[in-house]
């Protein structure tokens, strides 16, 4: 893969979440990188109630990171 | 979807807390975007010992972040 | 609910623990508004190891995040 | 319960890391107050692979704030 | 192992990024240090959703610590 | 147990890594101090994907601790 992440900032918070929905999902195609692997297994976990959750526990915790890295996008606000 | 998340600031802390839920909601969201399926799977989960505290887990780590970016919500008090 | 969550600032770590079990406790409320479920929930729970353990997980988080708005209390030391 | 937790100050690191086993330990009291039904649980969960990697994670994420708290015991260095 | 961690400075987020998956997979050696039992487990858990989004979380623990050090690349941006 | 963790200081990240993998450690040995019982379940967990992953997210929850203690090593880049 590319230089896929060139920078933790955003413009806005919403953009944050985005990236840090993105920053959950490459990990994801690291560690499985056959694409027809992955797409076998999305609606496994879109129906599963424990993954969706822990997907999103994951999204938290990288949106902590983006974040602090925006320091809060306090000067948007 | 829109522009949902326009800023961390809150003014309470019960405010902050409401929008840590609206964090962790939005990346099931975002994973499963069949309204459908999530109608189906909530009861599901709303049920399900374990699932309830994963939830309060990823609202948990959305908590942390947004009352940093709040100072927590020091000057309030 | 109310304004349940006034201040995250407490006058001991004691009272901050206290308050990381409320924290824990209100998105299983939120995720779960049916006191009656939860009611029949409760004793599962606790009886089970894996349901106590990571409902304590949770508390840790929100400690992590009360110890650190009141500055882990230091002045009271 | 009575103030069991007067301070998160420690005089050393090894003390800071027994005060986040007595914190995760506190958690799952609060949630099962009933002693016999703990003594129950616990030689099932001391045996439980899953469960005993699980309280070193709550221990862990104690463990963060009481080194934060004490900042990391720099100046006993 | 040798010195295997020279640094947790990256030039790049995405360099970064790179190493929270190498720090995720040493404590596995290290835990498991027989390659041919890590090799026969891997499809195992590059096919299991729940295995692939709890090493993404792993990746998520690791990134938040390697952005702190490099001031979230900041001076990059 | 004597004073087995004098500091967090450590010389360098690598050495930082290996004393998160000993923090892990420890709380396992606390809750179940039997070595029998420990070498019992070593090799259970040492094949067992879930709890793999599992130590290596305890792991990385303590070299964030360990790693903002010694200042992310900055100083010695």
């Amino acid at each position: 893969m590319s230089d896929w992440l060139p920078s933790l900032i955003t413009k806005t918070p919403t953009e944050g979440y985005d990236l840090a929905v993105k920053l959950a999902r490459v990990a994801i195609k690291l560690t499985q990188p056959d694409a027809a692997v992955r797409d076998r297994l999305r609606p496994e976990y879109a129906d599963d109630v424990a993954a969706l959750i822990a997907v999103s526990q994951v999204v938290a915790t990288h949106f902590a990171t983006v974040a602090a890295a925006n320091d809060y996008w306090r000067d948007a606000t």
